[in-house]
Order: structure tokens, then sequence, then C-alpha cells
């Protein structure tokens, strides 16, 4: 089984990178870069035969305390099979 | 117009940040985790009425000369309205 997390600055939060990037490309020739936001997303890994809903609850439990900063990050999880 | 561009090592390159985060969750209690292969994404704004062909020529060099290194990563572009 495998699932993503994808983790974002929230929207209300500051992204410096995103911000220097969007720039960096307006000044190389592209100017219909309005915006950009970097994020990290992690591709798991998960042993077969494991229970679809425990998956679910414990990668919720992972992605809150040790992907992500939920003070200033949000996260999303997708599980494929 | 709103991009995602995803960018992960690529499966022959070593990933030792993904190997930690497995081992330190295999450490919390969490065996079920085999692996796990970070990456970073991507969120682009693109100004409205531009033409989709072009945008997507656009991404494609953009994603491969200033978001990914070429050498040791693989990238993904996803389109949405």
């Amino acid at each position: 089984m495998k699932a993503h997390v994808y983790v974002t600055p929230k929207r209300t939060v500051l992204d410096p990178q995103g911000q220097t990037i969007a720039r960096a490309l307006n000044g190389m020739g592209h100017p219909e870069i309005v915006g950009v936001r970097q994020g990290k997303f992690f591709e798991i890994e998960i042993a077969p035969g494991s229970e679809r809903e425990a998956v679910l609850a414990n990668l919720d439990k992972i992605a809150a305390e040790v992907l992500s900063n939920p003070v200033i990050e949000e996260y999303r999880i997708e599980v494929l099979d």
C-alpha cells in the first residue's frame, strides 16, 4: 500500500522561498508566473495487509506530529493501493 | 490557471532524508512504515488567459531548468484550471 502526504505553508503564512522563485522566473522571461508556493511531499510505502482505516488514522497522526508543523503548515493525505 | 510541479529523487538515487524519517517512524511505534521518499512540490499560479499548450511547454522548461536537478531528480507536471 502506498500513501502520499502533501505539506504546504498555510495561505496566511508568507512563503519567502516561493516568492523568490516567482521573482526569479519573472526575471528569466516568464511574466505569466503570478505566484509560487513551495511545499514538500512524502511518498510512504506501507506494509501490505495493513487495514486501510487504521493506516489512515496512523498517517493523520504522523502527518500532524512528525511531517508537518501545524502552526504554519497544513497537510493533505492520499492513500493509494 | 494553476499548475502543480512535483519533484522527487530518482528511484536509483539514495534518499537519506526519507530513510531517516522511515527509521524514526519505525522507532516511534509505526512498524508498518516500510519506506519514505521525500520530494518537493510547487503550486504555481499562472496569469489568466494564458494558452494551455504554451503554459505546459513553459512549465516543462521551468521544471527541468529551475525547479529540479535532472541528474538526480525527476518531475511531474499537472495543469489545473
